[in-house]
């Protein structure tokens, strides 16, 4: 097994390969543009990772694992446009740098790359892969609409929150997982029970990503603490914060939410103490710790080898002790 | 062989069977209204009609070619959206109906569905149809890229405007034919020379297109006459014209252009007349003539039963002539 930064680097290599055509410039530089900007190249390496662990030949996963980086950024460009987003890994957004018709077209154009790199795989697995990749795909248009959708609505549970990022963010990673092992020609049980292991992997990685939002360290986290509670966002946390506030709390997080001229300064600091007050932080580390111990659960229905359970043993320990 | 009608009820019997899912209903309603708002369903029924021409099944060809329909609205709905277009077959696009960011994701999500249909072809033929599938749609995003490209470039060449409309339109006419050729096994040569003969159909399709929307009978043509020249459209027409003019022709063309407020009811009959005075509807004969033999001249070189070619032959006549 290599290391999930050889994992990586084979990823990051063959995407600084990826041919663009020199014309049309305006379709394929912002699509050049998004692959450059860097970002975990988690799902690769997950695809990567978990065909060596299953017995196969990396080198012949390396095409699938780069479709899905580029599927993941695909969704982040449309994502950017439906949320207006300005600024992606600290530069400016496809349709802020270009506009939203590029962002919309090159996007596309990125969907149907993303299936051309999957689709690079033996015929016999073609078939499979194919389904697996496309089901996924849908699941997580279902999450953002689900995601936009909560926007709007005052009565979201902690249940239907679960159920959007498992849509939204966890499948992917499943799909990462499930995909490296089809690839290794491991059985159907094999590849679910791996598939599962990425699946609960996904979900404490993302209520990860929302308690980070709040108590992570700026500097090592990389952006602006508090962003998800200046902009209102359902997270874990509010979504359960508003369920369990009563009386004083319950106003003030009320008048937090609906004060649109709220300093930073005062409103972060604020709602997170009523965070701490209601519990929420206790309450996200257990549901982290739940996901946490399904995935290790899942794993160990994996049949693998020694050394390829340690691996994922670690990169499940290292992702949820994340401090970015 | 069945009839062209034959073929689209075969077609539309499938849509009309797609099982969209409950919920999110934000996701999936978009989709449903778009398939619903009906059309032509020239690519599918070419599926078909390829498929059985080449002594297929034409049951193995339904999914696919309604993947090829699913994938044509994909483009229109994105299309609506980058054009800011009010109207598609007489009633709301949907990101006037709805919103952009509903256009933007069940786009998405119709793209993806179309490539599950696409997929649903034995084993045997999946990887080179995925392949075709897959090249075809990044060509068609290079022809809306210039097409875009185009809008703000006074320079544009008749060879130019060809390429983009072999892109942005062609390929999939050629795709539909190769598709259903491939799917019935036929040969690599008899598959790419059905393409040809569809994608030289579709550049005469086009090129009627262009010539239906100044000279077509309103109530047949089913839209406004003359939307294109009202828009400033780059067509065939108006970039040979512009070419073509001299002094005072030059002149009155350029004034029509520049004028934002000019009526309907004295623009579009002052430019008809102008592209008359220079002879433009006899250039587009001449070109749809030029690629009507194109197509022919491909057909001859595919390997098929006579009454197969005379059924190629009878829609290449037909969709040539049309009024609509």
């Amino acid at each position: 097994m290599l290391s999930l930064e050889e994992y990586r680097k084979l990823a990051n290599d063959e995407i600084a390969a990826i041919p663009y055509p020199a014309t049309p410039n305006g379709l394929y530089e912002p699509i050049a543009y998004t692959m450059d900007l860097g970002g975990k190249r988690l799902r690769p390496a997950l695809v990567l990772m978990a065909c060596e662990a299953m017995g196969g030949d990396v080198k012949k996963a390396v095409k699938p694992a780069v479709g899905l980086e580029l599927f993941h950024n695909f969704t982040l460009l449309h994502d950017d446009v439906m949320d207006n987003a300005d600024v992606r890994r600290g530069k400016p957004t496809v349709h802020r740098r270009w506009n939203d018709n590029t962002a919309i077209l090159s996007g596309d154009a990125m969907l149907t790359m993303s299936s051309q790199y999957v689709a690079q795989v033996d015929p016999a697995v073609l078939p499979e892969i194919m389904r697996l990749f496309n089901q996924t795909a849908m699941e997580i248009y279902e999450g953002q609409q689900y995601d936009m959708d909560f926007e709007v609505r005052n009565n979201v549970t902690l249940e239907e929150y679960i159920d959007m990022i498992r849509l939204k963010t966890s499948v992917l990673i499943g799909c990462a997982c499930k995909m490296g092992a089809l690839i290794a020609g491991a059985s159907e049980a094999n590849a679910q029970a791996l598939y599962e292991t990425g699946l609960y992997l996904g979900l404490a990685f993302q209520l990860q990503d929302d308690v980070l939002d709040v108590w992570g360290d700026e500097a090592t986290f990389g952006k602006a603490i508090g962003g998800d509670i200046m902009n209102n966002k359902k997270t874990f946390l509010l979504i359960g914060a508003m369920q369990k506030a009563q009386g004083d709390d319950a106003n003030e997080l009320r008048r937090w939410i609906n004060n649109e001229y709220a300093l930073r300064s005062e409103k972060v600091p604020a709602v997170t103490a009523l965070y701490e007050r209601l519990g929420m932080r206790e309450a996200a580390d257990e549901a982290i710790k739940r996901y946490d111990d399904m995935a290790f659960d899942a794993l160990s229905r994996v049949e693998m080898s020694d050394e390829a359970r340690e691996a994922f043993v670690q990169l499940i320990k290292g992702l949820v002790d994340r401090k970015k």
